[in-house]
């Protein structure tokens, strides 16, 4: 399936990656801490080379008339910067996530089983033209053991590349092997990237969702990540309407663009002529557009028609499409149609009505009475967020440093054999856990 | 992508499998240990049914020529399915996997999280002509609270026709709908089937290498499993020479067509003058065919020459490729390039070079001083084994029923909502851990 050329630069670039991680693995947390600090360090030193580099990117920039919010995210002020050195010491504070034993069995007299945390590899990681997202991954990375190839977004170019020359100039005076981190800098590699299964573990591509669906699609690495964010409030006939008002105005107007904003709200039939003109005189005061379905319409008068296309539509903006139920049942069927597994949440003071909602919705998150902008990694304590995921099997919802980890089974025995244990004279195992 | 016509049975098939499952999802440990009881005993009630349809799938599998292990494995004696229904109730007495509390943790007073283990949803095992299998999966599928759509051999369509109707029997005077098994039938369901990844959430495919592998290649569903399972054993120049001859044997001989089995030997050429003599008698007397590199020809003589081929050929038979390294490095090397990451072996007394094959070997199972044979659910304790994966994601090597769940995080609040958390007047979350 890999369509890459053997001679390929890239595929070097990769190899050479594998082999400095593979020794960074089985570094200790000391070394690697060392490492963290260094890189902090070295960042500091490098200070005003980054940021010159960060005044050219943005020169460049403008004079191909950059959008104002793309432009926000590529400056990097003194201010930005010195908060991301602080973001690298602090990864050197979190636990580290190697080593972790999970099991620790006697399988037998001198026969011993453990699973063991390590770590995954090599991270290839795709994000946008936001520079200081380099120096957060890179000091992630290194903290779980990962080797990580990195792409920033083309505008970011110049940023990129002297922080990553700074990081590796950090590096190497330390126990790790500056090839652990590596930074491409054209589309095509990024392509190439994709199809290197045999040396990249995880890929977590940072950007819109196209693009997430685009890599989702074109690569047999794992993908750690979401491309929608369709996360839905369900205002349950049990609702107390004050709590309902506000939770939907934070999870729709607090960040309007983060994933787990909400995009539909789901009104239980009964309690809808009490509660929508509520929530309407609310989200009108926050410039927010409301869309709904014909029922809507019925109480909240000059709505726009909420289709078919509104129930599967990720805003990210001040536009909210409403439907009234006829049941909990039905918000639920609705929510497992349309949601993306992200985020949903149920506001009641009936508990019963919670329990099924929380049982029956299948989503990464499932929330009782508060906002669905709770979901992300450092609001559950994670210490950090390397993404959030929106797929079924594990790691799912929002994703700290135990997602760049795996685990390995280790046995020692002394000689011992399977054919003992089969036959007429079969010893038996004792599986005694030790942990 | 879906390329399924919306019309298509089966995707009412796996709708229905799905919505039932959800019901499944959300039972008691004590219902479901009920509804796995009511298997067992619909499948003694049907016994006369079931070995009856067994033996027309027997004589239209021998009039068609059935090779004879394949017919061994088709053919359902009455002892056969008296330990099959046996492992039924063994999966009754298995520990719930649902419903265990990962996190609990307090993010601030009033706000509270938990990760939760929650089933899958629907499975899709497509096994070969093993008519027990059946029994086996749908148990483990009930108990792990996922609804399961079965494809069999088609040799053993009788067979696996009689068997489900039982169960749905069964379940029909239960707390499950018996909608929650199905039983596909032919080829194209199967293909249709790996399309199917809004209504499946893991494919188990049991059977050949190459099927295991278009499976891979063919769905953008999660697929637990391994292709190859090439797996080695390094005899490092600080082994004992009795422990290695003794547990080589046993990884290459006690069952050959294993994914455990090894099929490549390295030796370290300080020792290969002592060890391979006697490893070679060992082996002719338990009718090896030995194949080496070139160094060891000159130690064996009349041996087959090993060439690039044998590194990475799975035999699956009594065929062993020996090569002889100079150092342990050379021999982690060799691995990590040609092993399928699935169990990895060291034979030594020397613990510094234990410790560093056990690091640096990239595999789900890295063993010291033991046969590569014991990589198994069962031997390790599970109770039970749904598939082996030899991917680096977590759930690696054998899987027991934890691999049959995810997980949700629950939030609870009363009113709480993320603004409270930013700006002037912030709030601090508490993350305190409750468990």
């Amino acid at each position: 399936m890999t369509i890459v050329d053997i001679a390929s630069p890239l595929i070097e670039i990769a190899q050479k990656t594998r082999s400095s991680a593979s020794k960074l693995a089985v570094l200790s947390t000391e070394a690697k801490n060392q490492a963290i600090e260094a890189i902090a360090q070295a960042l500091e030193s490098a200070r005003d080379d980054i940021l010159q580099a960060n005044i050219a990117d943005c020169e460049a920039a403008t004079a191909d008339g950059i959008a104002k919010p793309l432009y926000k995210r590529l400056q990097l002020d003194e201010h930005k910067l010195r908060d991301a050195i602080a973001g690298v010491r602090d990864v050197g504070k979190l636990a580290d996530p190697v080593g972790k034993v999970q099991i620790h069995r006697e399988i037998d007299t001198g026969l011993i089983l453990k699973r063991i945390t390590c770590p995954l590899g090599v991270l290839g990681i795709i994000f946008e033209a936001r520079p200081e997202a380099a120096i957060q991954i890179v000091s992630l990375a290194i903290k779980s053991g990962n080797g990580v190839i990195l792409k920033g977004g083309k505008e970011a170019i110049r940023s990129c590349e002297a922080i990553v020359k700074a990081i590796k100039q950090g590096l190497s005076h330390t126990a790790v092997n500056p090839d652990v981190v590596q930074l491409l800098t054209t589309r095509e590699q990024t392509i190439e990237l994709l199809q290197l299964d045999k040396y990249v573990d995880l890929i977590i591509p940072r950007g819109s969702n196209s693009f997430v669906r685009f890599v989702q699609d074109n690569t047999r690495i794992p993908v750690l990540g979401h491309a929608d964010g369709i996360c839905h409030l369900y205002i349950d006939k049990g609702a107390d309407i004050a709590k309902a008002v506000t939770i939907a105005v934070d999870a729709k107007t607090q960040y309007p663009a983060a994933c787990n904003a909400i995009e539909t709200l789901l009104v239980h039939a009964s309690i809808a002529a009490d509660y929508l003109p509520q929530l309407a005189a609310a989200m009108q005061a926050n410039h927010v557009e409301l869309r709904g379905d014909e029922r809507t319409a019925k109480i909240l008068h000059h709505l726009t028609a909420a289709t078919a296309q509104d129930w599967e539509t990720e805003y990210s903006d001040l536009i909210l499409a409403i439907k009234i139920v006829d049941s909990i049942e039905d918000a639920i069927a609705h929510i497992n149609e349309y949601g993306s597994r992200h985020t949903e949440a149920i506001v009641t003071e009936d508990l019963a009505a919670a329990e099924t909602f929380l049982g029956l919705v299948n989503a990464a998150g499932v929330y009782h009475n508060c906002s669905t902008r709770f979901a992300d990694g450092f609001r559950y304590g994670f210490g950090a967020e390397v993404g959030i995921s929106t797929q079924q099997m594990p790691p799912r919802g929002p994703v700290g440093l135990e997602g760049l980890v795996t685990y390995k089974y280790q046995m020692i025995g002394d000689g011992h054999i399977v054919a003992s244990y089969t036959g007429a004279n079969a010893k038996s195992f004792t599986h005694r856990d030790l942990i």
